[in-house]
């Protein structure tokens, strides 16, 4: 299919929350779809000021492809660079994902490609991302191309502070 | 015990890749002591010139204080900013080292502190970070602290990709 790959830009963060909100389509098979805080203008905020916290790429079809609904923007990737006190520079892939009427044409994989580029060109050595351990076709994808699970591997676990936990911690309280 | 926490500068880095070293102690442990690849230069490199990959602080001890070996600093923390396409702006700890001597007197703990307070101050709502599932002492002492396991409460499984499969991936070989 024909599809281009590009960087994101401030005009994208509509579609962009537009398809983290599809994603919920997947969330609520998370059991987590009231967890999305996230809004186009935090997307515009965080990703397209000074210092942003992601980058994001777009995959985009030609205007005669484009989908039921009328989109032509049917993917995208976020990503950020990280670090690591060992191996150095890494890349973090938050998202990946393609619109289901898009999938089984390579596009998820000509976005992880260009995150893979983007890494490489800045230096790292690593390309990270999460997968749930439920998500069998997900895990299936990713270890067929190679990726390794590192927390089966190595029994890395993903630990996490938040809400008044994060707030005590930070006042010295606990 | 008196001590202070301070942003770390770039004369830090010498004494930073001393403790990354130091928790070889650590990775022999962890069988992967041969995995550290980061030296001094790289960390001045990585962590100091413009748009940084990490951020740093240092715990120090006054000199009457100083270490056997006549360290006074004692203790550090690398972190960066992360983001959730759910939850928005996070902070992820890399590292978190306390000298074995100087361990016991609350250094990790404001470390830790630090780092969510410049978390929290830059719009976060997450304080990120990954323990080995054998190290119990340090998985109990995260626990107690109120953060949560999100590995083994939602299944988040590391991946990575690097090496060869890195290199094919980016050049669409896979």
């Amino acid at each position: 299919m024909e599809f281009t790959i590009r960087a994101a830009t401030l005009e994208d963060c509509k579609d962009i929350s537009r398809m983290i909100l599809s994603r919920c389509e997947l969330a609520e098979y998370e059991k987590v779809s009231d967890q999305v805080k996230i809004a186009q203008r935090d997307l515009e905020q965080d990703g397209f000021s000074k210092n942003p916290f992601f980058h994001g790429i777009i995959a985009e079809v030609p205007e005669h492809l484009k989908s039921k609904e009328g989109h032509t923007k049917v993917g995208y990737s976020l990503y950020f660079y990280t670090y690591s006190s060992w191996k150095g520079r890494a890349v973090y892939m938050e998202d990946l994902y393609v619109m289901p009427e898009f999938r089984g044409k390579c596009i998820g994989k000509a976005l992880m490609s260009k995150v893979s580029q983007l890494g490489l060109a800045a230096g790292c050595t690593q390309l990270n991302f999460t997968v749930l351990d439920w998500n069998k076709s997900s895990l299936d994808f990713y270890l067929k191309l190679g990726c390794w699970d590192v927390t089966s591997d190595l029994g890395y676990h993903c630990m996490r502070c938040e809400g008044d936990v994060l707030e005590h911690l930070a006042q010295g309280d606990l």
